[in-house]
């Protein structure tokens, strides 16, 4: 049994900067890196690109709406071509930092609005899948659990990852409780790593309203953005090894 | 006997055209595409690497300074690693749209004020030189004939290609002679076009001081900002291939 | 019997230029001044601030989002607080440029998906009309005729100037036709002129089902991006003074 | 005897916090508060306001260059008229904030590059001290003690205040010694706290060659981005007002 353990890296700009990288990049096997559209420019990405290596994480793409002031996190309304378009650039800049340290680009994660949207709206999802695999064939694109992002992937010829999350609830669809709803949201870290464990092994969630649903976990995503969240990733990640799990992209 | 004509493709923005793309693009041989830091944006990239597909220009990356209200043609004080980073970083970019088309990417010529402050900087013409050879050490470094990029390129392994221009005078130390300074501009066609072949020809031009003195003449740049600029490129082409020149990258 | 014809100027941005601004100002009464966010840059704000004073059309703030990419085209996802900061931001920045050249700012109106949003979304139009109320609660707000943004200002305490469209279609509810359907567009100039006529003498237009339904022009949307826009707006302004109605803010 | 002290709020961006505002603001009389260029967004600015208002702070517009990234760090080669309207631009949108929550503007001070280049180069001086003069000649310019900012405002007709810094090494013709030289940095706090008290009581400084020089010290620059300069802050407050000096504005 095997569990990719994600967290989004290198999204301080300029003077500013923003999340624990050098702490949260020891507990995770893969790293999704911004691009300079929702955050980063390119000396924070040089810089976590030879944080990601000297850490042997496997690097990916998180390309994100061109919205530095909204963090990518406002829906955009944008057409296929333009998000196509838009999602290809910001690849090809990350592979240039990949391709300057000699290592390899493994996959590509939609950030933010982009990635809500893709999961929905089944053009969008397309759009972002066709950028990806006319790129390189070999990526794997990262989405939602039981998105639609995760079967354009598919119908397109891409390898993909079906992510999941510790900290929220899901419904009995499959799909998430939205923010601010009653449920939305899981505190309590040992709750966490039991859902957690309990995806791994049996592939299964219980829904806010008590089912058991089918949940495809491939990779968690984890938050590097505060101490406490740091300290989640390492008991996550010592949990999961205690209980027989290999941590690997 | 053989030249390349060159010219700045693909500069428009959003809602915004500039330049007659469609037309110059019949008369060079190598394409500058701009990489959306003084001007373009993904869609007008996407869009412009099909151009330069479909005539068969050679394709290259002319990225310049992260300033698109000033069109990347005011100097902006940038230490060498900022610079080498937004270099790689732009050209990843292109090279996504060169690779999604599948078309090679094969030079690099930098933009407006970074061409200016590279050609007379050497720690910044390093870093552009290294930047470039870090992504691929085949592809072609353009800059100013007798600049110190050239030269910093040189050092670093790359292949260069050294850029005169039909409109410009020269100094006798093969500088050319500042805008706004008496002989700066050549203005009559019938000079530049022998001018141009004289240094294709003789690898010699004619400075302001009235000295015949020697250049390296790989590539000559063409502008596409006019009907009157696209006529001249038409002209010229048909005089040197008259001239018993090759026109190609 | 009065109308205003109002415009939008100063669309470029650094190098691009955008629209006949010299030109359409000599028909128009009224001038919508792009702040920087959609378009423009302070030194267009500048130049478009001398042209209306010189031509002595009444000035307004065309606030938009922050997209330059997509010229304030696309929906953003923005919460009243920062809809409200962000038309304050660019309400400010002309006035600089008014208050520098001594003339007054007499009206607002929001540009694009902004302006669209606002005339549908009861929260958002709150937000503008409380914006423009909090710095000047004389000035004007433009908007589309029967719009929620009109109400918002009207209960906020704020005059209003009700916008209509020489060239698109009318439902029976008053709303415009959403463009791509059937009877969007007028397009004989022969056409518009007699509606906007009606609109203005009679309060009323014919709709896409042929139906007479009330509309309040006080006034109406030309455009200044192209030769024949601006005949139009020529022809337009004479005839309407050949109708006995006066042009005037 | 009477010193204001100065403070850069403000300097957040979006999802980015910078500066510890809601602590220095306790110990300033005045505040700087940025406009978008360099750093901040609409939503910052509106919050710094009511910030600034309710600690009955003096409060200034403190434009930067359109460089975000850099911080406004990084000299750019501005025009004259290019400066004149990026500075009224940012001045007018500060200004709304301040008129929404009825308090006045009371000074302007230029930021990072844009205070360093226009200390030294007239026509950047005059195209400042002019831009603001032109919006409100009651508006105080601050600048570097002894620069020719200061200068130029008094040629215009603007009030100056002359600032000076506690940390800095000062050179025998009062320029400051420039980062990197032996002497740039005071690092003792008792020293600092003694140097501002005898520039405010005898209007002199002891120079990095050991000179006592003259210095104009109308306003002296804290700092507020960490808890070291928020307790270094406090105690020069306390040790001034200790020394029979008023802080205010």
């Amino acid at each position: 049994m095997k569990i990719d353990l994600n967290a989004d890296l290198g999204e301080g700009f300029g003077n500013y900067t923003c999340g624990l990288d050098e702490e949260i990049v020891r507990y995770i096997s893969s790293a999704n890196i911004a691009c300079g559209f929702h955050a980063s420019d390119p000396l924070v990405m040089d810089k976590t690109i030879r944080i990601a290596k000297e850490n042997q994480v496997a690097v990916g793409a998180h390309p994100g709406f061109p919205d530095l002031v909204g963090f990518g996190r406002r829906n955009l309304q944008v057409d296929p071509a333009e998000l196509k378009a838009m999602v290809q650039y910001q690849i090809g800049a990350l592979y240039a930092f990949c391709r300057a340290r000699r290592i390899p680009l493994r996959h590509v994660k939609p950030h933010g609005a982009m990635y809500n949207m893709a999961a929905r709206d089944e053009r969008l999802a397309f759009a972002i899948a066709e950028g990806v695999w006319e790129l390189d064939d070999s990526l794997i694109l990262v989405g939602l659990s039981g998105s639609l992002l995760l079967s354009a992937a598919r119908q397109v010829g891409l390898k993909t990852a079906s992510e999941v999350f510790a900290d929220r609830g899901y419904r009995s669809d499959g799909t998430l409780v939205p923010r601010g709803q009653a449920g939305d949201l899981i505190t309590q870290e040992d709750v966490m790593i039991e859902r957690v464990i309990k995806m791994v092994k049996e592939g299964t969630v219980v829904s806010v309203d008590g089912k058991e649903i089918p949940v495809e976990a491939d990779t968690v995503c984890l938050h590097g953005d505060g101490k406490q969240a740091v300290l989640f990733a390492r008991r996550l990640r010592e949990e999961l090894e205690r209980a027989g799990i290999v941590v690997a992209a």
